[in-house]
Protein backbone atom coordinates (compact mmCIF):
# COMPACT_ATOMS: atom_id res chain seq x y z
CA UNK A 1 0.00 0.00 0.00
CA UNK A 2 1.34 3.63 -0.65
CA UNK A 3 1.53 5.64 2.12
CA UNK A 4 -1.03 8.12 1.51
CA UNK A 5 0.33 10.24 4.44
CA UNK A 6 3.12 12.73 4.74
CA UNK A 7 5.86 12.59 7.39
CA UNK A 8 4.43 15.82 8.00
CA UNK A 9 1.37 15.10 8.29
CA UNK A 10 1.96 11.73 10.46
CA UNK A 11 3.65 14.23 12.98
CA UNK A 12 0.44 16.57 13.22
CA UNK A 13 -2.04 13.55 13.55
CA UNK A 14 0.71 12.28 16.99
CA UNK A 15 0.48 16.08 18.43
CA UNK A 16 -3.05 15.92 17.43
CA UNK A 17 -4.07 12.78 19.69
CA UNK A 18 -1.31 13.33 22.23
CA UNK A 19 -3.02 16.69 23.18
CA UNK A 20 -6.39 15.19 22.90
CA UNK A 21 -5.10 12.55 25.56
CA UNK A 22 -4.11 15.28 27.69
CA UNK A 23 -6.68 17.76 27.39
CA UNK A 24 -9.34 15.31 27.83
CA UNK A 25 -7.53 13.55 30.97
CA UNK A 26 -6.67 16.94 32.73
CA UNK A 27 -9.97 18.08 32.50
CA UNK A 28 -11.79 14.88 33.83
CA UNK A 29 -9.34 14.55 36.38
CA UNK A 30 -7.18 17.18 37.51
CA UNK A 31 -9.48 20.10 37.35
CA UNK A 32 -12.56 17.75 38.33
CA UNK A 33 -11.11 17.13 42.02
CA UNK A 34 -9.31 20.72 42.16
CA UNK A 35 -12.29 22.95 41.35
CA UNK A 36 -12.62 26.19 41.85
CA UNK A 37 -11.07 28.11 38.58
CA UNK A 38 -10.62 24.92 36.80
CA UNK A 39 -14.30 23.96 36.64
CA UNK A 40 -15.15 27.42 36.03
CA UNK A 41 -17.04 27.16 33.00
CA UNK A 42 -15.46 29.45 30.54
CA UNK A 43 -11.99 26.88 31.18
CA UNK A 44 -13.64 23.76 31.64
CA UNK A 45 -15.65 23.95 28.84
CA UNK A 46 -12.52 25.10 26.60
CA UNK A 47 -10.48 22.31 27.66
CA UNK A 48 -13.26 19.84 26.62
CA UNK A 49 -13.48 22.20 23.26
CA UNK A 50 -9.95 21.38 22.95
CA UNK A 51 -9.81 17.71 23.21
CA UNK A 52 -12.49 17.59 21.11
CA UNK A 53 -11.23 19.63 17.86
CA UNK A 54 -7.57 17.10 18.06
CA UNK A 55 -9.80 14.61 17.96
CA UNK A 56 -11.67 15.48 14.99
CA UNK A 57 -8.39 16.73 13.16
CA UNK A 58 -7.14 13.67 13.54
CA UNK A 59 -9.77 12.07 11.99
CA UNK A 60 -9.83 14.29 9.39
CA UNK A 61 -6.22 13.22 8.29
CA UNK A 62 -7.06 9.93 8.94
CA UNK A 63 -9.44 9.88 6.53
CA UNK A 64 -7.58 11.84 3.83
CA UNK A 65 -10.06 14.56 3.66
CA UNK A 66 -8.53 17.94 2.04
CA UNK A 67 -10.62 19.73 4.38
CA UNK A 68 -8.07 18.62 7.11
CA UNK A 69 -6.94 21.91 6.13
CA UNK A 70 -9.74 24.13 7.69
CA UNK A 71 -10.04 21.85 11.07
CA UNK A 72 -6.34 22.13 11.22
CA UNK A 73 -6.30 25.77 11.00
CA UNK A 74 -9.25 25.82 13.76
CA UNK A 75 -8.14 23.40 16.30
CA UNK A 76 -4.21 25.73 16.13
CA UNK A 77 -6.56 28.35 17.23
CA UNK A 78 -8.46 26.38 20.02
CA UNK A 79 -4.67 25.02 21.20
CA UNK A 80 -3.10 27.95 21.61
CA UNK A 81 -6.14 29.65 23.49
CA UNK A 82 -6.39 26.72 25.66
CA UNK A 83 -2.43 26.86 26.35
CA UNK A 84 -2.80 30.52 27.89
CA UNK A 85 -5.60 29.80 29.96
CA UNK A 86 -4.01 26.82 31.26
CA UNK A 87 -1.04 29.03 32.11
CA UNK A 88 -2.94 31.61 33.49
CA UNK A 89 -4.49 29.17 36.09
CA UNK A 90 -1.14 27.43 36.41
CA UNK A 91 -0.24 23.56 37.63
CA UNK A 92 -1.07 22.21 34.24
CA UNK A 93 2.10 22.85 32.79
CA UNK A 94 1.95 18.86 30.46
CA UNK A 95 -1.60 20.33 28.80
CA UNK A 96 0.13 24.00 27.96
CA UNK A 97 3.33 22.13 26.61
CA UNK A 98 1.09 19.70 24.50
CA UNK A 99 -1.06 22.52 23.14
CA UNK A 100 1.44 24.19 21.82
CA UNK A 101 3.20 21.46 20.22
CA UNK A 102 0.16 20.50 18.73
CA UNK A 103 -0.81 24.61 17.72
CA UNK A 104 2.07 24.41 16.32
CA UNK A 105 2.11 21.71 13.99
CA UNK A 106 -1.29 22.37 13.22
CA UNK A 107 -0.43 26.04 11.74
CA UNK A 108 2.01 24.07 9.52
CA UNK A 109 -0.71 21.60 8.26
CA UNK A 110 -3.56 24.83 7.86
CA UNK A 111 -0.40 26.93 5.47
CA UNK B 1 -32.48 25.32 34.81
CA UNK B 2 -32.03 28.49 32.78
CA UNK B 3 -32.03 26.81 28.65
CA UNK B 4 -28.37 28.11 27.71
CA UNK B 5 -29.39 26.67 24.18
CA UNK B 6 -31.19 29.05 22.25
CA UNK B 7 -33.83 28.67 19.57
CA UNK B 8 -31.81 28.99 16.68
CA UNK B 9 -29.14 26.89 17.44
CA UNK B 10 -31.70 24.16 18.72
CA UNK B 11 -32.82 23.75 15.19
CA UNK B 12 -28.85 23.72 13.73
CA UNK B 13 -27.95 20.80 16.44
CA UNK B 14 -31.41 19.19 15.00
CA UNK B 15 -29.99 19.62 11.11
CA UNK B 16 -26.59 18.68 11.92
CA UNK B 17 -27.41 15.23 13.61
CA UNK B 18 -30.14 14.65 10.94
CA UNK B 19 -27.61 15.30 8.32
CA UNK B 20 -24.63 12.87 10.23
CA UNK B 21 -27.55 10.01 10.55
CA UNK B 22 -28.13 10.59 6.74
CA UNK B 23 -24.81 11.03 5.55
CA UNK B 24 -23.42 8.12 7.78
CA UNK B 25 -25.83 5.80 6.95
CA UNK B 26 -25.99 6.48 3.27
CA UNK B 27 -22.28 5.72 2.81
CA UNK B 28 -22.27 2.21 4.94
CA UNK B 29 -25.07 0.93 3.39
CA UNK B 30 -26.15 2.18 -0.36
CA UNK B 31 -22.70 3.16 -1.19
CA UNK B 32 -20.69 0.08 -0.35
CA UNK B 33 -23.54 -1.67 -1.67
CA UNK B 34 -23.72 -0.08 -4.72
CA UNK B 35 -20.12 0.36 -5.47
CA UNK B 36 -18.35 2.15 -8.89
CA UNK B 37 -18.83 5.82 -8.45
CA UNK B 38 -20.20 5.36 -4.77
CA UNK B 39 -17.10 3.84 -3.41
CA UNK B 40 -14.68 6.14 -5.25
CA UNK B 41 -12.70 7.38 -3.17
CA UNK B 42 -13.47 11.43 -3.62
CA UNK B 43 -16.89 10.74 -3.09
CA UNK B 44 -17.19 8.40 -0.10
CA UNK B 45 -14.34 10.32 1.90
CA UNK B 46 -16.91 13.06 1.49
CA UNK B 47 -19.56 11.43 2.93
CA UNK B 48 -17.94 10.30 5.95
CA UNK B 49 -15.87 14.09 6.48
CA UNK B 50 -19.49 15.13 6.34
CA UNK B 51 -20.97 12.71 8.79
CA UNK B 52 -18.12 13.82 11.05
CA UNK B 53 -17.97 17.44 10.73
CA UNK B 54 -22.06 17.46 11.30
CA UNK B 55 -21.42 15.55 14.41
CA UNK B 56 -18.50 17.60 15.75
CA UNK B 57 -19.97 20.84 15.12
CA UNK B 58 -23.50 19.55 17.09
CA UNK B 59 -20.67 18.57 19.80
CA UNK B 60 -19.52 21.92 20.21
CA UNK B 61 -23.10 23.43 20.01
CA UNK B 62 -23.85 21.43 23.29
CA UNK B 63 -20.74 21.90 25.16
CA UNK B 64 -21.45 25.42 24.66
CA UNK B 65 -18.06 26.43 23.36
CA UNK B 66 -18.30 30.18 21.48
CA UNK B 67 -15.92 28.23 18.67
CA UNK B 68 -18.82 26.47 17.69
CA UNK B 69 -19.37 29.54 14.81
CA UNK B 70 -16.24 28.42 13.23
CA UNK B 71 -17.22 24.45 13.16
CA UNK B 72 -20.37 25.74 11.40
CA UNK B 73 -18.80 27.08 8.86
CA UNK B 74 -17.26 24.58 7.68
CA UNK B 75 -20.23 22.74 8.06
CA UNK B 76 -21.76 24.72 5.71
CA UNK B 77 -18.98 23.96 3.25
CA UNK B 78 -18.68 20.08 3.40
CA UNK B 79 -22.33 19.75 3.50
CA UNK B 80 -22.89 22.02 0.21
CA UNK B 81 -20.28 20.24 -1.46
CA UNK B 82 -21.27 16.85 -0.27
CA UNK B 83 -24.67 18.02 -1.58
CA UNK B 84 -23.28 18.93 -5.30
CA UNK B 85 -21.45 15.47 -5.03
CA UNK B 86 -24.73 13.42 -4.27
CA UNK B 87 -26.77 15.12 -6.53
CA UNK B 88 -23.98 14.39 -9.54
CA UNK B 89 -23.94 10.90 -8.61
CA UNK B 90 -28.42 10.59 -8.07
CA UNK B 91 -29.73 8.30 -6.23
CA UNK B 92 -28.82 10.04 -3.13
CA UNK B 93 -32.29 12.49 -2.69
CA UNK B 94 -32.39 12.37 1.23
CA UNK B 95 -29.18 12.86 1.76
CA UNK B 96 -29.01 15.81 -0.72
CA UNK B 97 -32.09 17.21 1.51
CA UNK B 98 -30.47 16.71 4.81
CA UNK B 99 -26.98 18.24 3.54
CA UNK B 100 -28.86 21.43 1.95
CA UNK B 101 -30.79 21.95 5.53
CA UNK B 102 -27.91 21.28 7.31
CA UNK B 103 -25.95 23.33 5.17
CA UNK B 104 -28.34 26.63 5.41
CA UNK B 105 -28.88 26.50 9.41
CA UNK B 106 -24.73 25.87 9.71
CA UNK B 107 -24.88 29.42 7.55
CA UNK B 108 -27.05 31.02 9.73
CA UNK B 109 -25.22 29.83 12.87
CA UNK B 110 -21.80 30.69 11.55
CA UNK B 111 -22.65 34.61 10.42
CA UNK C 1 -32.16 1.72 -1.80
CA UNK C 2 -33.55 -0.54 0.93
CA UNK C 3 -33.60 0.90 4.09
CA UNK C 4 -31.48 -1.40 6.44
CA UNK C 5 -32.53 -0.20 9.35
CA UNK C 6 -35.74 -1.90 11.14
CA UNK C 7 -38.50 0.74 13.06
CA UNK C 8 -37.10 -0.11 16.24
CA UNK C 9 -33.65 -0.06 15.33
CA UNK C 10 -34.66 3.86 14.42
CA UNK C 11 -36.48 4.61 17.06
CA UNK C 12 -33.45 3.34 19.37
CA UNK C 13 -31.24 5.73 17.19
CA UNK C 14 -33.72 8.49 18.24
CA UNK C 15 -33.43 7.51 21.99
CA UNK C 16 -29.69 7.40 21.99
CA UNK C 17 -28.95 10.98 20.13
CA UNK C 18 -31.44 12.44 22.47
CA UNK C 19 -29.29 11.32 25.37
CA UNK C 20 -26.41 12.16 24.20
CA UNK C 21 -27.66 15.25 23.68
CA UNK C 22 -29.25 15.72 27.14
CA UNK C 23 -26.43 14.35 29.46
CA UNK C 24 -23.73 16.47 27.24
CA UNK C 25 -25.38 19.79 27.76
CA UNK C 26 -26.48 19.39 31.27
CA UNK C 27 -23.31 18.29 32.16
CA UNK C 28 -21.37 21.60 30.94
CA UNK C 29 -24.07 24.09 31.38
CA UNK C 30 -26.11 22.86 34.61
CA UNK C 31 -23.67 20.91 36.17
CA UNK C 32 -20.61 23.20 35.98
CA UNK C 33 -22.78 25.99 36.79
CA UNK C 34 -24.50 24.56 39.85
CA UNK C 35 -21.17 22.60 41.03
CA UNK C 36 -21.01 21.30 44.61
CA UNK C 37 -22.41 17.78 44.14
CA UNK C 38 -22.73 18.18 40.14
CA UNK C 39 -19.17 18.36 39.94
CA UNK C 40 -17.84 16.11 42.02
CA UNK C 41 -15.66 13.43 40.08
CA UNK C 42 -18.43 10.36 40.19
CA UNK C 43 -21.31 12.27 39.16
CA UNK C 44 -19.98 14.64 36.35
CA UNK C 45 -17.78 11.54 34.47
CA UNK C 46 -20.82 9.66 34.86
CA UNK C 47 -22.88 11.68 32.87
CA UNK C 48 -20.35 12.14 30.30
CA UNK C 49 -19.67 9.03 29.91
CA UNK C 50 -23.37 8.10 29.36
CA UNK C 51 -23.47 10.99 26.72
CA UNK C 52 -20.31 9.40 24.88
CA UNK C 53 -21.55 5.50 24.93
CA UNK C 54 -25.13 7.20 23.55
CA UNK C 55 -23.02 8.88 21.04
CA UNK C 56 -21.28 5.36 20.38
CA UNK C 57 -24.04 3.15 20.34
CA UNK C 58 -26.22 5.31 17.42
CA UNK C 59 -22.62 5.11 15.62
CA UNK C 60 -22.67 1.76 15.68
CA UNK C 61 -26.29 0.99 14.91
CA UNK C 62 -26.10 4.14 12.05
CA UNK C 63 -23.31 2.15 10.21
CA UNK C 64 -24.86 -1.50 10.74
CA UNK C 65 -22.77 -3.35 12.75
CA UNK C 66 -23.96 -6.68 14.36
CA UNK C 67 -21.89 -5.68 17.19
CA UNK C 68 -24.03 -2.68 18.17
CA UNK C 69 -26.00 -5.37 20.62
CA UNK C 70 -23.06 -5.22 22.73
CA UNK C 71 -22.88 -1.20 22.82
CA UNK C 72 -26.45 -1.34 23.22
CA UNK C 73 -26.17 -3.53 25.82
CA UNK C 74 -23.60 -1.80 27.62
CA UNK C 75 -25.81 1.87 26.84
CA UNK C 76 -28.80 0.60 28.74
CA UNK C 77 -26.28 0.10 32.28
CA UNK C 78 -24.39 3.24 31.80
CA UNK C 79 -27.77 4.95 31.47
CA UNK C 80 -29.98 3.44 34.10
CA UNK C 81 -27.08 4.36 36.15
CA UNK C 82 -26.66 7.87 34.73
CA UNK C 83 -30.52 8.25 35.70
CA UNK C 84 -30.14 7.16 39.25
CA UNK C 85 -27.34 9.37 40.01
CA UNK C 86 -29.60 12.42 38.68
CA UNK C 87 -32.20 11.45 40.40
CA UNK C 88 -30.39 11.28 43.25
CA UNK C 89 -28.91 14.56 43.46
CA UNK C 90 -31.91 15.69 41.56
CA UNK C 91 -32.97 18.75 39.22
CA UNK C 92 -32.17 16.76 36.67
CA UNK C 93 -35.63 15.32 35.33
CA UNK C 94 -34.70 16.16 31.39
CA UNK C 95 -31.89 13.66 32.08
CA UNK C 96 -33.20 11.01 34.05
CA UNK C 97 -36.20 10.74 31.35
CA UNK C 98 -34.09 10.59 28.62
CA UNK C 99 -31.98 8.06 30.43
CA UNK C 100 -34.69 5.80 31.43
CA UNK C 101 -36.07 5.93 27.60
CA UNK C 102 -32.54 5.38 26.15
CA UNK C 103 -32.24 2.33 28.14
CA UNK C 104 -35.24 0.72 27.89
CA UNK C 105 -35.05 1.23 23.76
CA UNK C 106 -31.20 -0.39 24.27
CA UNK C 107 -32.19 -2.75 26.31
CA UNK C 108 -34.83 -4.19 23.12
CA UNK C 109 -32.15 -4.13 20.77
CA UNK C 110 -29.28 -5.83 23.21
CA UNK C 111 -31.89 -8.98 23.46
CA UNK D 1 -1.36 16.63 39.79
CA UNK D 2 -1.44 12.43 40.75
CA UNK D 3 -1.53 10.52 38.11
CA UNK D 4 -4.61 8.89 37.46
CA UNK D 5 -3.91 6.42 34.83
CA UNK D 6 -1.86 3.61 35.70
CA UNK D 7 1.07 2.11 33.97
CA UNK D 8 -0.92 -0.46 32.35
CA UNK D 9 -4.01 1.64 31.02
CA UNK D 10 -1.33 4.42 29.50
CA UNK D 11 -0.43 0.98 27.00
CA UNK D 12 -3.67 0.40 26.38
CA UNK D 13 -4.75 3.47 25.13
CA UNK D 14 -1.65 3.71 23.26
CA UNK D 15 -2.67 0.63 21.88
CA UNK D 16 -6.10 1.83 21.45
CA UNK D 17 -5.24 4.66 19.57
CA UNK D 18 -2.30 2.84 18.02
CA UNK D 19 -5.28 0.41 16.33
CA UNK D 20 -7.56 3.09 15.92
CA UNK D 21 -5.45 5.21 13.34
CA UNK D 22 -4.09 2.06 11.61
CA UNK D 23 -7.54 0.74 10.99
CA UNK D 24 -9.30 4.06 9.61
CA UNK D 25 -6.56 5.17 7.74
CA UNK D 26 -6.10 1.43 6.00
CA UNK D 27 -9.97 1.25 5.13
CA UNK D 28 -10.32 5.11 3.55
CA UNK D 29 -6.83 4.90 2.13
CA UNK D 30 -6.10 0.77 1.04
CA UNK D 31 -9.55 -0.46 1.10
CA UNK D 32 -11.08 2.33 -1.11
CA UNK D 33 -8.39 1.86 -3.77
CA UNK D 34 -8.19 -1.39 -3.73
CA UNK D 35 -11.91 -2.24 -4.03
CA UNK D 36 -13.18 -5.95 -4.56
CA UNK D 37 -13.35 -8.04 -1.33
CA UNK D 38 -11.54 -4.64 0.38
CA UNK D 39 -14.84 -2.77 0.07
CA UNK D 40 -17.55 -5.55 0.32
CA UNK D 41 -19.79 -4.28 3.27
CA UNK D 42 -19.04 -7.26 6.04
CA UNK D 43 -15.46 -6.14 5.45
CA UNK D 44 -15.42 -2.78 5.46
CA UNK D 45 -17.63 -2.31 7.81
CA UNK D 46 -16.55 -4.39 10.68
CA UNK D 47 -12.89 -2.15 10.22
CA UNK D 48 -14.80 1.42 10.51
CA UNK D 49 -16.35 -0.69 13.85
CA UNK D 50 -13.17 -1.36 14.95
CA UNK D 51 -11.69 2.17 14.54
CA UNK D 52 -14.64 3.50 16.44
CA UNK D 53 -14.51 1.14 19.46
CA UNK D 54 -10.72 1.53 19.88
CA UNK D 55 -11.58 5.76 19.82
CA UNK D 56 -14.26 4.91 22.50
CA UNK D 57 -12.23 2.37 24.83
CA UNK D 58 -9.39 5.02 24.72
CA UNK D 59 -11.97 7.77 25.99
CA UNK D 60 -13.02 5.98 28.68
CA UNK D 61 -10.02 4.97 29.68
CA UNK D 62 -9.10 9.09 29.37
CA UNK D 63 -12.64 10.29 31.23
CA UNK D 64 -11.61 7.61 33.80
CA UNK D 65 -14.78 5.75 34.01
CA UNK D 66 -14.80 2.34 35.87
CA UNK D 67 -17.02 1.45 32.47
CA UNK D 68 -13.91 0.91 30.05
CA UNK D 69 -13.75 -2.42 31.41
CA UNK D 70 -16.73 -3.55 29.22
CA UNK D 71 -15.70 -1.15 26.40
CA UNK D 72 -12.40 -2.52 26.76
CA UNK D 73 -13.89 -6.13 26.76
CA UNK D 74 -15.54 -5.19 23.25
CA UNK D 75 -13.13 -4.01 21.74
CA UNK D 76 -10.92 -7.11 22.19
CA UNK D 77 -13.77 -9.22 20.37
CA UNK D 78 -14.22 -6.54 17.39
CA UNK D 79 -10.41 -6.11 17.21
CA UNK D 80 -9.67 -10.16 17.31
CA UNK D 81 -12.35 -10.64 14.44
CA UNK D 82 -11.05 -7.70 12.76
CA UNK D 83 -7.33 -8.96 12.83
CA UNK D 84 -8.73 -12.22 11.35
CA UNK D 85 -10.69 -10.81 8.67
CA UNK D 86 -7.83 -8.47 7.23
CA UNK D 87 -5.74 -11.79 7.55
CA UNK D 88 -8.63 -13.74 5.12
CA UNK D 89 -8.13 -10.98 2.68
CA UNK D 90 -4.82 -10.00 2.92
CA UNK D 91 -2.18 -7.17 2.39
CA UNK D 92 -2.96 -5.53 5.45
CA UNK D 93 -0.34 -6.89 8.17
CA UNK D 94 0.24 -3.42 9.64
CA UNK D 95 -3.66 -3.62 10.14
CA UNK D 96 -3.72 -7.23 11.43
CA UNK D 97 -0.54 -6.62 13.87
CA UNK D 98 -2.48 -3.70 15.45
CA UNK D 99 -5.60 -5.30 16.35
CA UNK D 100 -3.64 -8.56 18.00
CA UNK D 101 -1.75 -5.77 20.13
CA UNK D 102 -4.45 -4.07 20.76
CA UNK D 103 -7.12 -7.09 21.76
CA UNK D 104 -4.16 -8.43 23.88
CA UNK D 105 -4.20 -5.09 25.45
CA UNK D 106 -7.88 -4.82 25.99
CA UNK D 107 -8.24 -7.94 27.18
CA UNK D 108 -5.89 -7.50 30.19
CA UNK D 109 -8.11 -4.37 31.26
CA UNK D 110 -11.24 -6.30 30.93
CA UNK D 111 -10.12 -9.02 33.12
Amino acid sequence: MNDPQSAQMKICIDECLACYRECLATAMHHCLQAGGEHTEPRHFTLMIACAEICRTSAHFMLIGSEHHRHLCGECAEICTECAQDCERIGGMQNCVDACRRCAESCRKMAA
